[in-house]
Formats: structure tokens, sequence, C-alpha cells
């Protein structure tokens, strides 16, 4: 199985799989093809909330905006997963999370490539043949991929020769108030963030200030009439602002990066 | 065989898939997941026009306004077909035009489910598995999932313990006129009316008017200039108020749920 | 394999799939959906830009603005391929490309069709019928599928009898300066030309003016800063007009078929 992740929108994607198809019979699955455009922060997130829910594979992933430069490329390892991508640290939050579920160590693998035919489409030219080939050879056997590119083994805490990480901010959170940020704004609106949802632990039912705009602590969507604002604990298990039937980043004002501070109303 | 429709967007679709991926290696196939947001009558329509075209298969049909509410889920199945979805009538149309082509029963089967991981994507946490399981079990063995949950034959028709049914207003026809309404308007923008294709028997070449706008009748988009308003038969079986190379609902004014009129121009 | 490229947007593929699916276990793989409307020059282009890439296979295509008209329908093969298409020239410059890559020749199959259940939908009642059929049947004989339809070899250049294709036009290029135009505008917002990448080979690092508007000759997108201009070689091997992070067709003011003068600044 080798799934596909990209900010590509259409058709480039559909060159990817013809490069993988010559090389692999692979089943393969998309994840999105539509993520933010070059928001490597946003592609780790939706890679971390997709990608542990697969069966062992290989994940391409492809939010690349530094393509052409001299960026490296990696393999990133858990168990019988492997996650190819630029070593922008698109892969490491989805590898962690798949790591921490099953208690196993994740292993990066940087390798270089040879020049390829563009310097724009590096998904099709680099990343693709490469997914396909570790598919080819199979996860467990990475290492001997020589035949791509030398391979080397980099622990991700390895500050030395570290790959490339990205790491989600921390909310602060105490008895009466939560600080954090808007990580993402999915495609229903919903702005998510970076609030535990124990927050929300025991205030169902109550009410909740959003940087100043109260809004109901529910459970469902449905727990609020079309149209109004609400508080809940989003399927990330994070704190989301949403709007039943609506748009909740409009409707609190709330973009990806953004403060957000929960208080008791 | 296991078709996926859902109302979200992306990249929600793709945890769904994963879950499935799990517990079955059966062939995936996306019908659509930008269908309108929480519109289940719009859902009922696609899905009737898309899934009898299958070979026997598990529907996998989320498009749930009232997910983390009460509701129930149901597994409707049709001859080798099963749609597995939320009971708020988004399977049946579907499930009654494979019935009505094959002239056989349909039968539904609610069930309750445990609570599941989230209170706002039981797509993934309640339907996907369900799917899967009914696709590992046979759809003609449904009776034997109580591993899942406790299910329950209900007759459509049964008033007391009936599933939710979901049914198309239907259009009043003369032999000068029809009043019906917009059912649905398609990704080209065709206002897809629910006026019977046989009310333009005879009538091709000539001219209608549609709530007071005239537009000509054809058979083929082509057959007016680009721009120009036509009126035609749909795909399916329907008056579909268009432009050639345009949107019909804009040219038109018209919108899902608006009164159509047409008469003699 | 079976490939599927359309402008249908959403949900109407699936139906195609359906009918597919009836009538062959082929593996199927989206090219795109969202090509621009009627555009067949455009659905060209990105066909030429991605079946090249996938092994042998059969490839439906249904960019169709004469639907429902009597313009004919085309089986076009070469090589393991074959392209399942109206006759409106979309196959031809993917055909052409294959053509030339394996040193083969491309063979034109016109055939005639039973009237098909809708006059707006020949996706469905038409052409994935008939690729199917072809995928059933194997590309190699193509001929024997009188079954379907009466097939009529018809040789691409035989001005008599020919199929309708599409050829792009070509740049005009001198030592100092090139005159072309723009192809399409791709998801990203890059303005992709007809001038051919060459045309770059040494001025990396210098200034071009495209219509009079100055941008940085570059390798990579990440040359240039954030919302800056900049011309390069895209993937397809021609000069793009493009912005880092954003979109060259709308700072560089350019729309597909719009004339494009590269010049020394």
């Amino acid at each position: 199985m080798l799934t596909l992740t990209s900010d590509f929108g259409s058709p480039y994607p559909a060159a990817m799989k013809g490069v993988v198809l010559r090389r692999t019979d692979a089943r393969l699955v998309d994840i999105a093809h539509d993520l933010p455009r070059q928001d490597v922060r946003a592609a780790a997130f939706w890679c971390r909330e997709t990608l542990p829910y697969f069966p062992p594979a290989v994940h391409l992933v492809v939010v690349d905006p530094g393509v052409g430069t001299d960026r490296d490329a990696v393999v990133v390892r858990v168990g019988g997963h492997a996650i190819v991508a630029p070593d922008n640290g698109v892969a490491l939050p989805a590898a962690r999370r798949i790591a921490a579920e099953a208690d196993i160590a994740v292993e990066c693998f940087r390798y270089e490539y040879a020049d390829p035919a563009s310097s724009t489409f590096h998904g099709r030219d680099v990343f693709a043949p490469a997914a396909a080939a570790v598919h080819e050879v199979g996860v467990d056997a990475v290492e001997s991929l020589d035949a791509i590119a030398p391979l080397e083994s980099v622990a991700p805490d390895d500050a030395a020769g570290a790959v490339v990480d990205c790491r989600f901010p921390e909310a602060e959170v105490t008895a009466g108030a939560a600080s954090g940020e808007v990580l993402v704004v999915d495609d229903f609106g919903n702005a998510i963030t970076n609030v535990p949802g124990s927050f929300l632990d025991g205030r169902e039912g109550g009410t909740l200030s959003v940087n100043g705009t109260e809004a109901a602590v529910v459970r469902a969507f449905a727990d609020v009439d079309a149209g109004e604002r609400l508080v809940t604990v989003g399927s990330h298990g994070f704190v989301e602002c949403d709007v039943n039937r609506g748009r909740g980043a409009d409707a609190f004002g709330l973009a990806p990066g953004d403060e957000v501070r929960l208080t008791e109303a």
C-alpha cells in the first residue's frame, strides 16, 4: 500500500501516480492533494491525523516549498510504515504519533538524489521513484536501497546531523483558562486549536469565552441551533471553535497561527 | 468493493479509508466527498444517481448533521448492496432505485454502537468500522454482525419502528405546464428539477418559459450558442435548466428548493 | 489499468466508475476531473503531461463540449496504451508524446455508437462502456470490438477521413527574444507558456522582461523571496511565469491564450 499526500491540486498528482505505477503495483490511496500550499506545519498536522489510521504502508508526502534548492530528502521509518518526504519536518509528527501508539522507535534516513529532470516537480522526479523503490524493496530493507542513493541513518534527536523537525506549539492550561493558538482551519471552517480537549472536561453545557466571544461548550454540533457558535472537543482531541452548519473560523475571526484564549465566561 | 460518499471535503475521508483498510482489503472507490454540507436530501439524490451503476458493493455514506446526537445508524441492504449510513434517510432513495431496477426488496437494519472515540467524526469512529465489518462478513450475512452491535430489522414502511426516510417532492405535470422544484444544482451549474423528462417529449426545437424566462428546448448543450439558456432532459431523466458552457442556475436565478414553473412560451 | 480524466467535477465521475466496474475489474486511477470546463486544448495538454508517465493502460478521457451532437468517438492506440475519447482532438497530443518516446506509431479507430440513454452524459453512456470493453478485449485486439460498434482505422494524417486533431501553437524563438502564448494556468497559478525551456539556457541568475514586466530567471521557486515574480523552466519543459508562494498568472496578468513576449530586460 502506498499513500499520496501533497499540496499539488490537480492534475500533478496523476504524474506521480504514473511514475509509481511504472515501478510497483502497490495499491494507491490518496490522503489529500489540496493541503494549504507550501504550508509544512499544516501538512504535518494532517499527516499526523490521517496516516496513523492506516495499516503499514509507504507514505509519499510532498509539501515542499524548498523544491529545487539543496534541501535533502528523507525516509522516516516507524514500524512497518515508511514516510518518503522532503527533509522539512513534514513527516516527523505523524511518525512520532505512530511510534507512541505502538511504543516503537522512529528512524530517519537521509539520502541524496541524482539531479532530476525538473527543478520544480521533485514529487514526480525524486520522491515518487523513491517511494516506489521503498515499496518494492520493503520497508524493513530501506538500508539496502543504495541503488537509489546513499542512505544515511540519522537520529531525529541528534543535534549535529538531525533531520529537520516540525513541532507544534503547546498550549498553556490552568484550572480556569487556556492560551494556545489555531493550528489549522479544516474544510468545514472549524478552527482547530492546540488546547487539549481535556480542558473542556466538566464544562459541557456551560459557556466559555474565546478571545472575548462567548460560545456554548457542547458535545455535538447539533446541540446548538444552526448558525450558532460552539466550542467542542474535535476528532483530533483538541478544542475546536465551530459553528453548527457554518464556518467557525469566520464567526470567531480566527486563522491558522492566531492566538486563542479560552476563559470562563 | 466499498464505496465512500461524504461531505467531509479533505482530508477527513482519508482517516475513514485508513480505518477501513486496517479491517479489510476491499477495493475502495470514492463517489464524492464534496457534497453540499449537511444536506441530506442532496446526498440522497447523488447516491441515487451514482450507487445503482455499481456492481454489488458496500457503500459507506456519511452526510450526518446529527453526528454526536442520539440518531441511530443503519445498514440498508438491497440485493448484493449494503449502504451503511446514519439513520437520516440518506440511503433510502438509492436503495429504492436499486430495488426497482431488479425488482427486489429493501431491508433496513438499525444498530446501536458503542460510544465512539469522538462525538464529531462518526464517519471514522462508527460508520467506517461498520462498513468494513459488513464487507468482511458479507452483505448476505449482515444479520450475523451482533459482534458489532445488536441489529434490528426494520421495514422501511413500518410506521412504528420505521427508519428515517427521504422522499423527493413530485412535480405536478399537465399537458401544457409543469410545476416542480430544483432538487440540486450540479457542478456544472445545471439546475436539476424534479419535472420528469417526458414533459419535453415533442417539444424539442421549441421554446419553454421557466418562471417567465424563455429558453430553447434542445437535445444537446451545443444546440444553442455558448452562453445561451436551454432546457433539456438531463442524464438523471429530469428536466434541467442549463446554459451552454455556462451556469444555468445563475442564468435562470435558481437554487436548490426553488419552485420551477415550466409553461409554453 | 484504466485511468479517468474529465471536466465533470463531482460526483458524475463516480457514475462512470460504476459503469466501468460492472464490466471489468481493472484498477482505476483518476487523472483529474476538474479540468477547465469544455476546454479541449487544456485537457489535451494535461493528458500529454500525465498519461505518458503511466504503464500501458486504457485511458478514458471525456472533455466533450459536443456531447449529444453528431461528433464521433475514437479509440487512439499507441503501443500498449489506448485512449478512449470523443473525436475532438483531446487524445492526440498525449498519443504523439507516447509515440515519440517509444518511436512507435499512433493508430486511430473511429466508431459509431448506438443512441445512448442520455444526450448529455456520454461519459457514462458511451465512453465508459467503450473503455471497459477495450480493457476487457485488450488493447492489442481493439479491431475485434465490432460487438460494440464498427471500428474504422483512420490515419491521423489522412486529410480525407482524418480524426480531429489538436495541435499547440509553436513559439517563435530568436537569440534574444521569444514570442509565444500561455497554454494553461495550473492549480498553483503558474502561467505555462509554449516557449521551450531551452530559451532560458545560460540566463539563470539574470532577468527577463515578460510583456514588459521584469522577473528573475531562476531554477527554484525559493530562489526568490515569497511573493516575488520569477521565470523558470517548468516540469513540462516550457517557460513558466510564476511567483514564489503566489500566483504567477495574477502577478503577470496572464490567462490561457494570452500572448507572451520574453525579451532581455
